[in-house]
């Protein structure tokens, strides 16, 4: 994997006063400025409609949003102060577009800047189309230097919206411009799925069909829809979960050995597991609903009782799936992809379940004591890794008990930067291997739009329970191994 | 593996007043006795030769040896009061034995028991011969139930030797009545390597040439020869451990799966190795010898200043091998085996290094990130597994640093038999898996014999070192990796 440099570039947040500006972006800014003295390359430029706020408004923003986030004053005043700036872009007519330019311009004069520019779009899906347009028009999706755009999810609400996305962005920017983030590529180990598979040769050996019965990917959120309602209604976890981040998962898990880590090579690899999936079957997707139930011991409401929800809303909260891959190396091995709201705890996890061996050599009583080997990837909250192997009970000399080889990242790494910390470096490097290609979305979406167009029964489950009975066919068979750990 | 089941039956120690029944078979017993309610089972009988012994001092002396090893006096007083019984051999005349086979048909009608008989020689190589003998002449070779004899090492000296003790033993009883006891066979994590291999298919799958680079038994000792000079300075690191400890590690690890865990099966398979191996060539083999050091920084004499050794003693302290098996699944690895005395610490390790990946992914400027991966197993002081993985470092895209998986038996389990506790109650199961059978003993020392012949150079190392520098072509190639877990 090359290690890009940071050029100095001017960084433009549309939405800079948002709420994903202040709560990540902003953050993860300072954060970079404090660890690498990011300050001698780059000049941060909020843009809102708000034609009130000024530089040092907008300073003062940057500041409390950082400080909120666990950065001390004293690391990043000096960095706000000199380098963060405002623009309004009013109603975004072209001559706010043109101004825009003019202030680009004159920061770049000013602070001696190459015309490298970032621009952030922490907007809407819904402004998207006037925002590119508007940038085109005055001429700014091309400069001197370079020009990066940043899109935030959701890419379509289904296969024709994400055509439409993609056309849309293709019209004023090449591919290698834009940078689709899904945060969940920024975890560290998400990232370290790389590592683990192409940095240690026993596992690598180990990954197709001939050793892997089956692979799980669950995300559980024990939160509920909270005051997300009015967005997550229309969406459902197969778009707000599936379509994207656990979609992502499988691409990584799944992929061949690229020639090098980099963005064309490893994305064409995941392209590659997607044109190879087969077809989903409607027996192979259970949805589920929350009623109320209890978390932690706590009552909570049902979905159909949260407020913004229709009371006879069949959104799906819950999904459970087993997809296949028809390739070469996976034919035959199930991936049970599962997520849900108000599970019992918050997890997201990989489990690699290997094939269990031909014969059974330990029984204790007739009863076979060898468990398949297992290796679990934990990607949250608890980042680590376990493989469950089987040892002798001591004093018996047949009895085995299936144990963790196990690490956590926290042990023995201090510093584990966040997610828009590693994306936004990545944005002001060039490197697009943790970005989503056009070409990703759209064959996600070709694999899960049938989906959206069936009539589907949605299964109610407690609050607080691991969802519907009807979805236990679709897991990894050592189920009680896999949750215990 | 079959769960053999304990039948009612004497135990007959000869030599038990001495060193190894005191420190060793009698806390044994009583550890079953306490653990197992063996009392309804099994009745003992010490022999010695002292005339003035009888049934109540054998019975205090059992008792001491037993509270000596931890246990608690009410634990196994009943016990040893009511099954423990004493007879003097003499001289070892016919008469003796004739009186001895009167007193266990006199034990055997008392106390309700069917004719099965253990008589455990913990006596000198010496005088193995007049025992067996002895036995033979009296017709306690063989009775109305079974008969079982245990051996104690040395197997011989030489390969000749070896031939003969075997012969002399094959003369009254065959291959089936012999228990040979290597204890390393006892110990928890050696037969966890039957578990490990053959209960876990994915190390199963991974083990051999086509994954594994190369292979380290390893027994560093930090006690010098102590009070053994007589024994050992005759004997040396090759006779002392290789040919025995090192090489039952060594077919153990190395042996193909057999149909089932069963004495027969598993003893053919680690003769099968031992025909498989190539013949060891003096380039690949290092001697040494400690001069004086320092221990945890006290400072200990040479081996030449210890008492009991001859000033110009050539005898071996430290051995390192490399041997080859020249079968398909082994051919072109190496396995170093390594022992010494006076090393800087007391470790029993096995190591496994796997191949590196055929490509380097990940680098930090040029330079491979990515190395092999590693397996350790500790048989002691603290037994346990950890296998070596390469992970990201959090903040780096490309650098991989390696950590374990690790586990140690203590944190899992409470309570882990001693070896002879292991071994003796295999012996009253009449499960041979865990002891060397004949053939074992010939093919290794077929191929150690060659080696007492040579005239080696034995190269000086200070006390509290790995060894000579000499020998460090005979070890894993990722040394550090291998010492500093």
């Amino acid at each position: 994997m090359a290690n890009k440099q940071v050029e100095p570039s001017l960084f433009i947040i549309f939405g800079g006063t948002g709420d994903l500006s202040r709560r990540k972006l902003l953050p993860a800014i300072g954060r970079l400025a404090a660890s690498l003295s990011l300050s001698d390359n780059l000049h941060v430029l909020g843009i809102a409609r708000d034609t009130r706020q000024d530089d040092a408004s907008f300073r003062d923003l940057a500041m409390e949003s950082m400080i909120a986030s666990g950065l001390r004053a004293d690391e990043i005043a000096g960095f706000c102060n000199r380098r963060f700036h405002y623009q309004t872009i009013g109603n975004g007519a072209p001559s706010d577009y043109t101004q825009l330019r003019a202030r680009l311009e004159l920061l770049e004069q000013q602070h001696g800047l190459p015309a490298n520019r970032t621009f952030y779009l922490a907007i809407p899906t819904a402004s998207l189309g006037d925002t590119l347009s508007g940038l085109a028009s005055a001429g700014m999706n091309q400069s001197s230097g370079w020009v990066r755009i940043v899109i935030e999810k959701p890419f379509g609400y289904d296969r024709a919206s994400a055509g439409e996305l993609v056309g849309l962005i293709r019209k004023y920017f090449a591919e290698d411009q834009v940078y689709r983030i899904d945060h969940y590529l920024g975890k560290e180990t998400v990232q370290n799925l790389l590592v683990f598979r192409f940095g240690n040769p026993i596992f690598e050996s180990l990954w197709n069909r001939d050793h892997i019965d089956s692979v799980q990917i669950s995300v559980s959120e024990e939160l509920g829809v909270g005051t997300r309602a009015g967005y997550y209604d229309k969406a459902g976890a197969l778009r707000d979960m599936v379509q994207n981040h656990l979609t992502q998962l499988l691409t990584l898990l799944a992929m061949e050995v690229p020639p090098v880590i980099g963005a064309d090579s490893v994305r064409y690899e995941k392209i590659k597991v997607l044109r190879s999936m087969a077809p989903i079957l409607p027996g192979d997707v259970t949805f589920g609903q929350y009623s109320k139930g209890a978390i932690r011991g706590q009552p909570v409401p049902g979905y159909l009782e949260e407020i913004g929800v229709g009371a006879s809303s069949t959104t799906e909260t819950f999904a459970a799936l087993k997809v296949e891959i028809m390739n070469w190396r996976w034919q035959g091995v199930p991936f049970y992809l599962r997520t849900g709201k108000r599970m019992p705890r918050q997890l997201t996890r990989i489990g690699v379940q290997f094939r269990n061996a031909p014969v059974c050599m330990f029984d204790v009583d007739g009863v076979c004591a060898v468990k398949p080997n297992t290796l679990l990837l934990t990607l949250q909250p608890d980042e680590g890794f376990s493989l469950h192997i089987g040892v002798k009970k001591p004093g018996s000399p047949s009895d085995v008990k299936q144990i963790p080889l196990s690490f956590k990242y926290r042990d023995i790494f201090d510093d584990i930067p966040e997610a828009y910390q590693t994306l936004v470096l990545d944005v002001l490097k060039g490197d697009q291997t943790l970005f989503v290609h056009s070409d990703e979305v759209l064959e996600a979406w070709n694999l899960y739009d049938p989906l959206l167009r069936w009539k589907y029964k949605v299964y109610p489950y407690a609050a607080g329970t691991r969802g519907p009975a009807e979805a236990d066919r679709l897991a990894i068979s050592e189920k009680e191994l896999f949750e215990n750990f």
